[in-house]
């Protein structure tokens, strides 16, 4: 984990559809709770996925991410997903992000975001009042 | 739409997961909104899905179920997914649900649960506590 | 059941992925199977989604459905998905789609589905092409 | 990519519930084909995940993983899923997954998987039955 200041922090709540047979929350699940936090972190800096995607035709989408899965999360579990910023770059977000329970790490993350253009997926530079709401910092961690 | 007050109301925000090539949320997805919702009503009633099939063995599966789609949700669109209780029976419950935005309903479904044994998948009378709770109504609507 | 002619018929398998913490199918998967068998019947008749959608703005979205769950199916079944056309009509199909797992019929399910503009959404008649498609029935039934 | 050669390759359709509202497959999605395709490697090999989960309680949990996307899968694309075994040590496997359109690689993956048992979620060696047929490899690629 990198020594970068949580920069946001959102709640998630596991359900059935999150669960598999196993009896925990499925491997491929933990990445939603990671775009639902994402997501809420562009809003808490004020810009919607949906009018980024229709208004502006602007998309981040995921270029590659490795992830890391120490403890299983459980059906009914509160969890907190949090992400820090590790890079900024022209085009490129570099994101590290933990799904936890109680404080405990169970899943991390680290992931690199293009921004594109929502019609023809051409890489876009990241608009710069983007990149200053990531230098700044958002209003305030939510969901803490 | 049941002349039944609204006994649960749950917020859902769409994100990228639960929209489709359309544009717009994919059908199926409404079901997980559904769910979400019923499992943070019984959570406002004192019971959490997870410690009932933990603990007690208990789970409410879907026998059956209706839905209308009257109009579409776009990514980043808020929603409300609210609940009334049409029927507690012995071993059943009756359902109708709503998925609206701003108001507008946009999608409206009923659905029966079954109680059944969390291993063995045999009909299990509901529990009194929770007939109970049906009964009262949950100490206040939450997302509202 | 409707005494209608099977048209169409196309396998699936469980994987972790459909299944929930109950160790069986998540009720909200049942619709993703039948989504794949509706699309594999437009295929066999020789109508492509992702061409309908992006060169011909067709799309057939799901207007209303009722699902009843008769048994659960488990992780690995190999389970068969089925398709009846009840009526063709101007602008909707109605359909009737059963999963079934060695014969017995796990999940029924009736569907009406609206043809729609797949930018403005907004009904559009059923293409004589596809509707001679339905009334021919497919070439044979995939999957068995 | 490794020079291991393909142990096994499986065909996967994109559906509607695989897109989202960027017209193109889901990040995550990309997890449920190659669950899919482990799971088919396995019968191939003679092993059932239902029946190693429910009479075996062997389960293989993804430990960690990296994913790259290359270039983005659209409705209606084939695709074709392979395998190639990189390892396979005492209680962990690591595989390198494809996605293809083609010929073309969408997606690569590299997977760490843990051989645990399906209650307790404590880790387990590798029955020798399996460890022998991943070094056999599969009597034959399938969807080939």
């Amino acid at each position: 984990m990198s020594g970068q200041p949580i920069l946001f922090s959102w709640p998630a709540r596991v359900y059935y559809q999150h669960t598999d047979a196993g009896g925990v929350v499925f491997h491929g699940d933990y990445l939603n709770f990671m775009e639902a936090a994402r997501a809420e972190m562009l809003r808490a800096m004020g810009f919607d996925v949906g009018e980024l995607a229709r208004r502006d035709r602007i998309v981040f989408v995921v270029h590659s991410l490795q992830v890391s899965y120490h403890r299983p999360a459980r059906l009914g579990d509160a969890l907190e997903v949090t992400v820090k910023c590790l890079k900024v770059g022209g085009a490129r977000l570099v994101l590290e992000q933990a799904v936890k329970r109680g404080g405990q790490t169970l899943v991390s993350a680290q992931l690199t975001l293009a921004c594109v253009h929502a019609l023809e997926q051409r890489p876009l530079p990241i608009p710069k009042v983007i990149k200053d709401a990531f230098e700044r910092g958002t209003p305030a961690a939510a969901g803490t």
